[in-house]
């Protein structure tokens, strides 16, 4: 195993893309075909169906994965989709996590997990840990990296920082997400006022150029920003990136360029291209000069760009699409 | 049914208990000689104990629901334990979150979920709504209520506030937890400066006699107070609270009582007693001259009480005298 920022550097360079798939599979936009024939099957379990969906999703990503792992360099399982099928949807999450990694791509599974003390270690042991099983540690989902969500603030990190490190894992922490709404808490002025907070301003200030730091008060999402700054500064790998990551919403051009500044060693994981409206200029200012620095993240506008037989083929020709508009994109800056 | 609040108040007031017990199970605190049975068994699947975990935990858990049943009003199932177990576990949580709503407690899944847009609206699905199904809504894990996590603003609480409606569910808020490290973001004192939160700052005055409403700056999780006050406003129901609640570290006595200065129509869920350092006394200003108002929260203290052959026998006993001080706590005010 090698660092994970240093895995996924090297796989965006031989691949010569930024693609990120988002494989959120929802029964009402799969392709009608492919979602009768399961319909038309004699179902197990209390028959709900729950157990076919399960299948049906099985079939959908796999599809999916083999189509877009040429182009693509990862693929994002959304939790949500899964859960929301009990045990079945979750053996689906499970399955195609391992598919994509046999594929040859970086899984990520994007879960927003966060909670405090030994919750946030099961999460962590859930996904990129090893829980304790019955004659010591067994494997979980095994997954390259997980979303967390930082409301709790370091405490509720350090279990999956210390994971990061002993199993070559990753994390993006939720710094600015794509959602209109996201304004109401994220983008209210904070004033650095406790002793701890001015440290964290000195060590931001410290690790580069920042359009922000050491000015008070600044947002909430830039404080975010400065302590995902802070918990990755010693998980920097060889490539100068850190494998604590942050999620930004591609909706906003103008804080990404901002934050790359703030956070010069912090891989981005961009949510909101294509469907949600960001285009390749939106995120050129997110890579550097070798490409490096961030995945970008598109579902819909993949995974249902066909709703036919041929939804596959589509998928693999929309994630080709992609890797050449950001590869291009991120040369032209 | 009916409105959340007013079924958690109604067994409050029934069963003269604020008990919540939280049923987080850890391989490593079970009685032995209960995990040594499964230890033996012969394992199914790949052999890596996951399975009998599941059934081992299904057998702690039905133990001490049925033992803590008469003391206590909830049940709060903490995700992240059985998360870590894959399908089998979340197998476990959906059978013991089951069996305790056959024991007339009330079903609380402590997941702190949240997301954005189709996402939310998914977990929300899970837990607290009906998920699509091959022809139509089908069950999901049909819990009371979800601990759920404010971090994306209104557009991602709203899906939840929408299954509350439609299903009688309830939400519990995530406004300031009980690590030491909630201090971090959780503290920080922030600028009502955007129009949205000056008009969040009169609802929240117009709610009732506060501490902090009108002032600024004031604290992040003063604001989230705020937003909860605004989402909860139309679904209060007969008793006088809402379905959508606040979470509410009981390690902080003082923040408590000011938020429910700030909140009178918001029910807290209470963790930090017990085995976190919080007691009776600090959790008084919580509830009303009635004793409504507030879950309080225990879990290693209950679930723990012992680890020999007679543990659900100590876990009712520890309920039972739980119950007991709170109840008097409340009378005392």
């Amino acid at each position: 195993m090698t660092n994970f920022a240093d895995r996924l550097n090297a796989a965006i360079l031989a691949k010569q893309s930024q693609v990120c798939v988002g494989l959120d599979p929802r029964l009402e936009k799969l392709p009608p075909s492919l979602v009768d024939r399961y319909r038309a099957e004699p179902r197990k379990g209390c028959g709900c169906g729950r157990h076919e969906i399960g299948e049906c999703f099985n079939e959908f990503g796999a599809a999916i994965i083999d189509a877009v792992a040429p182009a693509a360099v990862a693929i994002k399982l959304q939790l949500a989709c899964f859960e929301q099928y009990g045990p079945p949807g979750i053996k689906a999450f499970k399955h195609l996590g391992k598919r994509a990694a046999k594929a040859g791509l970086i899984v990520i599974a994007d879960a927003k997990r966060g909670d405090i003390g030994i919750s946030a270690a099961a999460y962590s042991a859930a996904f990129i840990g090893r829980p304790q099983g019955l004659d010591g540690r067994i494997d979980g989902f095994n997954v390259d990296a997980l979303t967390v969500n930082p409301l709790f603030g370091s405490d509720g990190i350090q279990p999956f920082m210390d994971d990061c490190r002993e199993y070559d894992a990753g994390i993006f922490v939720l710094v600015k997400t794509s959602n209109p709404g996201s304004a109401e808490l994220q983008d209210l002025e904070v004033e650095a006022m406790r002793a701890e907070n001015v440290e964290t301003s000195e060590v931001s200030a410290s690790s580069g150029p920042s359009a922000s730091s050491g000015e008070n008060p600044r947002k909430l999402y830039e404080k975010v920003a400065s302590l995902v700054d802070r918990w990755g500064a010693d998980m920097i790998g060889e490539s100068g990136y850190s494998s604590v990551g942050a999620v930004i919403g591609a909706t906003h051009p103008e804080i990404l360029a901002a934050l790359r500044q703030q956070l010069p060693a912090t891989p981005f994981l961009l949510p909101g291209y294509g469907a949600q409206g960001a285009g390749a200029a939106d995120v050129a200012d997110a890579f550097d000069s070798q490409g490096l620095g961030a995945l970008i993240t598109a579902s819909r506008s993949i995974i249902y760009a066909g709703d036919g037989e041929d939804f596959a083929a589509r998928a693999a020709d929309a994630a080709e699409k992609m890797r050449d508009e950001l590869w291009q994109a991120g040369r032209r800056k």
